[in-house]
């Protein structure tokens, strides 16, 4: 079999290369940009690929994502609509999510941004928040990620609710599901915690229209993409103090432009897309895995659907 | 019964008086500043009591710390030695902390102070850590609040250590006892959580024969009592990289006075003694249910041992 790898950097395109072809010694694995003949290819591994490129390799048998999310494939208007497009979710990326979203869910519960603040004016000063048992913090998604996220949090001691599309069960996680219940969701969420998947229905959620139904003084916090959010509202609603703190980990543009407003905002936590990753080593193997598994058998746990969009 | 309350904030003192009246209708419930017959007095509720004010009163049956440490009684030279201490752990004081180590091992694990310093910049540059699974903590002490803290640490996902003078066994957590195994817990913490009680044997054990057994570059963070930590060993560790990061939430002198160079120091964050906390609501009324019980039987459960020192 043949596969082909594409990340936008060279540098971490040629580790994956490596480790696949260590993992796959009869599979023939080469950098996307490095093959001459698209015909050849049945499986092209990628994170935001070309546009175009997986139209090219006219016998593909699969797409497989480096992620969780399919989006970035799906955002490639000349990918043939037939694909089968395999996810990717592991243990690492799991983990990294659940400690990124219990670090900042503490981190405004605890209102550390006011605390550091006080602590550059050498300001001994205290203010009470009460225990994260009586904090209710709210997530949308509960997929791998967001349910790996929303136990956490109940582990940490917090009311935690969980809103989704499709009904879904989780131990001491409160659940609500689909339009008809997101209003009653919305106005308990004191923290709220994006990690749905971006799709037509999901692009834009994030609003002044939904700021306005979570409690006044609400936090927020997107791990989920940038398109969730439409940034101009969120300005509104911290200028307003509907919104009193926001941790951002994704953006419409990224690299975040060094003159983007967010920067700077006193009210708003830039991290660089670190929420989350996956990496060559374990990733590798995850991928690997798939392929063979589904050469063999032409099925996958992880295949996506793409017309539902994760 | 009769029972007086004193805590350094005289308003926070009535608020607890109003409580415990409510709850123990029966008994004549004062601050201690207010009694005028010590010799009627059998039990003191107290937080840094003053020097003598309990060797005044001559039918004391016990005090009441009003918190897990018992270290501020013991600091009363005066203090009759026969007196039973009675603790108080509660619910609430248990949570606050689990959720502060919680944040800061999280912090110190993720590299938030480096990552916040490269926000300030707006640098969008990211550092790989690994996941919380390939990161190992050790907690120093595993009373009530450090066993709370490092099951919380291990459901995160951390490989965790645990150290006492005398055996523990915690599900998740490997523990070490006495002196014999100190160094091997030390060279395997990369962050290292103090909650040990203040005694003559833990003060000043913060030190840089201690700094020196920890892995380069590791991480400290103090929640216990700032007498555990020698301020100037600190400093040079810091200053020569053995240790990277410190969060430190006690101090000898509280609160730290504006001039301190810990408020300033890159490598420092100071939270202002906020890691858990006894509010009047629920700790007056495991307070009053301690006083019950060992006004009715002459003992309880959170009996300290002042010998000991915890």
């Amino acid at each position: 079999m043949k596969a082909v790898i594409y990340t936008p950097n060279a540098a971490n395109t040629d580790a994956w290369v490596g480790r696949m072809r260590a993992l796959l010694p009869d599979w023939s694995i080469n950098a996307l940009l490095e093959e001459t003949d698209p015909d050849a290819v049945q499986y092209a591994v990628v994170w935001k690929p070309q546009t175009g490129a997986m139209a090219q390799m006219k016998n593909l048998k699969a797409v497989v994502s480096i992620g969780a999310g399919i989006d970035h494939v799906l955002a490639d208007p000349e990918l043939p609509k037939h694909l089968p497009i395999i996810r990717t979710v592991g243990e690492d990326l799991t983990q990294f999510m659940r400690e990124y979203v219990a670090l900042h869910v503490l981190r405004h519960h605890r209102d550390r941004p006011q605390q550091a603040a006080a602590e550059a004016r050498a300001e001994w000063s205290t203010v009470e928040v009460p225990p994260a048992t009586r904090r209710k913090v709210g997530i949308m998604g509960l997929g791998n990620l967001g349910a790996a996220a929303a136990k956490t949090l109940a582990g940490l001691g917090f009311q935690t609710l969980g809103w989704t599309r499709t009904r879904r069960e989780i131990d001491g996680v409160t659940c609500y599901a689909g339009a008809g219940e997101f209003d009653e969701f919305l106005a308990q969420s004191e923290i709220l915690v994006n990690l749905l998947p971006l799709t037509d229905h999901t692009a834009g959620i994030l609003s002044a229209d939904l700021f306005a139904k979570l409690p006044k003084g609400a936090c927020l916090i997107n791990a989920a993409r940038g398109q969730h959010l439409i940034e101009d509202d969120l300005l509104a609603a911290l200028e307003s103090g509907q919104i009193a703190q926001a941790t951002l980990d994704v953006f419409t543009v990224e690299p975040l432009p060094e003159e983007h407003p967010f920067w700077a905002h006193p009210a708003i936590t830039v991290t660089p897309h670190i929420a989350s990753r996956i990496d060559a080593e374990t990733g590798s193997r995850i991928i690997a895995a798939n392929l063979a598994e589904y050469e063999r058998s032409g099925a996958v746990a992880d295949l996506a659907d793409a017309k539902r969009g994760y």
